[in-house]
């Protein structure tokens, strides 16, 4: 099909259809004052105090590989025990990219990451879901293509795809091919890509190659995987080939603590967090041994912990703290942060799921984080995703990143002009500003009055969610997607000819 | 009953009860950094914003005794348009009291107004509760007894009383009798007045004076009345005469705007904030001429309006950057600042009213608010109270309130050394620090895995905010505050006298 042809498709669908286009919103940039809770005499202490973590009690790289990487490079290696001296570190995370385009299938859709700019994006990794009809229940490959599908239209989510569930009906070593195969179909938004074997990184990159084509990829970020360090300070086997394997390939790495404060971290909010700090930057920096200029990202998404119940907690104060200072201490750095969004520890979606939400993801936005996963649904302190909750999350992203836009100062001559006609005692509804300016409403929101909300059926925000995502659904129908055909056919080969070679019972 | 035989009898029941003591949460001073958003020069727009507004369009006081007063100190005066010069205004605002104590007939339980400090309260005005049944019912004088007693249990109130809710079954014009009887008799925090009428205004007054002393009522601040001004800039009748005789006894007056952002101002949120402060300031400039120094508040607590429903709407992106650049002013003017907390527009406790709750208190937080009202339960834009919601919502006030406490430095070297001693791979559960610095867990939070919550009867949070009532009911029960039986009897015999002289069926 010619891109004429394709144009003339697209839009003759567009006419047909009943539901208003949905208005993708770009990488945000903040217009209000970053909210940074250190003076600099602090500043250096935390850094101070990860450096000294680091080359006095280091991290251990439980990879070979990886100890040969940072022997060469003049670390301190014993044993599996990584020292690393600052000055070593610091030229090392010196040559991280501080800023990059995040490129997507359709360049329309690109992002842009680090620096002032900040994306969002959908949950990841959970492998049970509540679905629409309130039935809690291992995910699905079907799920996790209605959930890709979903977050093509989520306004704010500037990425997609990635292990949105774990579909428990594809055997483990095949997920990552049917994850990105679905990824890159239902979605022309930039994608995340499989990490946890050898062959989940190998074969994301090939995947992300066939896309993009080789030279693109070799150029061009198109892909991020996220790696998760086991705090404190051990970055294992499989997680540093994967590094290894993307940085190779300039593909994206969240390095990122796997952190519960207060049990893989000391109970003190600047010591935990200067040690989740040299854990990210230990890792970061072996990517750059590996290939200079590959971008990673310090992916530091903290949870605290129950010490009643030993789950995770989301909406403490200590997780809240950790934030601001890992914002400021990127900045610091010159590198992009990655954090995470609307999470909670609650079973149901409940007032204290939406407490929770939160209060996870406003030092997300005030901290400026430039990556916030898990912008939809995420239950359970991570084990679950609701999802009804998942567009009245990506709602309330919706809302911050409105605040985050900040003050409008044109028009106020106007402003005053209608304030001086209106007049003590009249009402502002009427006026030209007002029409043409209307504040901010999400859709899943009801605050009609109670009487008229039990009359139209006593939906809480449960019951909008279920709706909410229906909706979403059906402007996808109306504005899908089109995948090239060969591109289509080649990944589909790719994707039968691996699931030949590798053997689904192999763990990973 | 002296003074040492009230001790003995207090101290018996304190050794008998189960419970722990209640520890109280004095003022907040925050250890974070205040989250100003405007610079120099915008704070200046926004002042001369608001002056121009006062000088050009004016404001109206709908009282012919205020009028005369602001005739007398030189104001502009034309039918009920007061337009207020600038140096006027200045110098009246210039005389507001910036920092004071908020005395509560315990001492222990003053409270701290103004500069750095941050005080919050209960919910206020709503005629309805949603009670521990889930019944959705009038309210009455029996729930504000049970409130009141609730409130005294509650650590992160530092004052409490007035009409947390609005009884039904008392008549209007008596009940800011029974409403401060009954906040004297079941608390010793520093309790909030009536307003509604020239007779609640003086009787409060009078009531203070039975409880302190005429002559320490006359030097110090003992109580608070909300006096709503109609925006647009529209100061009534009966609210001036209130604050008239609040102002003449040194009583504190949050000189509050009643504002849904979008009907009542324009849709423009700097234009809008103008506006309001503008209106607060001509309340607030009025009490100083009556009293120089007499406490007064800048008392905007914003709302937005949903232009689907005509609704309230509290989380929204306006309405925080409201707040946020209300505190900021509120500091250029060197005046304490009021807002609101925990408010949603949900008619359900459900995930709605949690993302509400803290998206509205969030910025009252981190924007430094001296005075934070409905802090538990008011739900459908203010209409109703959700008695379970209110430990809830005081649970994340806290939250918020150890947040803004900040950083601790302290320790330092020993959790370095706790990091070298536990190592790559280990956990910090036992360590001496874990012991002694538990991290913040609210009592009423849930997070245990799904299995074990479902076991346990499946309590979301509305449910676990039932129990949390009950058990802080229990608490007071066994930490109940003594009043002086003389001021006790004394207070019955003038609710009983002024009954008898307030006709029960006038309006107020």
């Amino acid at each position: 099909m010619t891109e004429t042809r394709k144009r003339r498709g697209r839009s003759a669908r567009r006419e047909a259809r009943i539901n208003a286009p949905i208005v993708h919103r770009p990488s945000l940039v903040m217009n209000l004052p970053v909210y940074d809770i250190l003076d600099d005499e602090r500043v250096e202490l935390i850094h101070e105090t990860a450096m000294t973590i680091l080359e006095e009690t280091g991290c251990e790289f439980r990879e070979a590989e990886s100890l040969a990487l940072w022997r060469d490079a003049g670390a301190d290696v014993s044993d599996q025990r990584v020292r690393i001296p600052r000055e070593l570190l610091m030229s090392l995370i010196a040559q991280v990219p501080e800023e990059w385009e995040y490129h997507a299938r359709n360049p329309e859709r690109n992002a842009r990451v680090g620096g002032r700019n900040m994306i969002f994006g959908p949950a990841y990794g959970t492998s049970t879901v509540v679905d629409l009809e309130g039935v809690r229940r291992r995910a699905t490959q079907a799920d996790l293509e209605t959930l890709i599908k979903l977050g093509q239209t989520i306004p704010i989510y500037q990425y997609n795809g990635g292990y949105n569930v774990e579909p428990q009906d594809v055997p483990v070593a095949h997920r990552h091919l049917h994850m990105i195969q679905a990824s890159v179909k239902y979605s022309d938004k930039p994608f995340m890509g499989g990490v946890i074997s050898r062959n989940a990184a190998e074969d994301s990159i090939e995947m992300a190659r066939i896309v993009h084509g080789a030279d693109f990829v070799d150029n061009n970020v198109v892909m991020a995987g996220i790696f998760n360090c086991n705090s404190p300070l051990v970055w294992d086997g499989t997680m540093l080939e994967g590094m290894r394997i993307y940085a190779a390939a300039n593909q994206c790495m969240l390095c990122s603590p796997f952190v519960l404060y207060g049990a893989s971290t000391p109970v003190h909010v600047v010591g935990g967090t200067a040690q989740l700090i040299a854990e990210a930057l230990a890792g970061m920096a072996m990517t750059q041994i590996v290939r200079p200029g590959a971008p990673a990202v310090l992916g530091l998404a903290p949870m605290g912990v129950s010490m009643k119940s030993g789950a995770p907690t989301f909406g403490s104060p200590e997780v809240a703290l950790m934030m601001y200072i890992t914002g400021q201490m990127a900045r610091y750095y010159k590198v992009p942060w990655r954090s995470s969004g609307t999470k909670t520890g609650s079973q149901s979606p409940d007032l204290y799921a939406g407490y929770d939400s939160i209060l996870k993801t406003y030092p997300a936005i005030l901290g400026q984080c430039n990556w916030t996963t898990h912008c939809g649904g995420t239950m359970e302190g991570s084990l679950a995703l609701n999802l009804a909750k998942i567009p009245l999350d990506a709602e309330q992203i919706e809302n911050l990143y409105v605040m985050a836009r900040g003050l409008d100062f044109d028009d106020l001559g106007q402003v005053l002009d209608d304030i001086k006609e209106v007049g003590p005692g009249g009402h502002f509804l009427g006026t030209d500003h007002t029409r043409t300016h209307p504040p901010f409403l999400a859709d899943l929101q009801d605050n009609e009055r109670y009487e008229t909300w039990v009359a139209t059926g006593s939906k809480d925000a449960e019951a909008r969610g279920r709706e909410g995502f229906k909706k979403l659904l059906a402007r996808y129908e109306d504005d899908k997607p089109i995948l090239d055909p060969a591109i289509d056919e080649e990944l589909r080969a790719f994707v039968a000819r691996r699931e030949q070679e590798i053997p689904a019972k192999i763990v990973a």
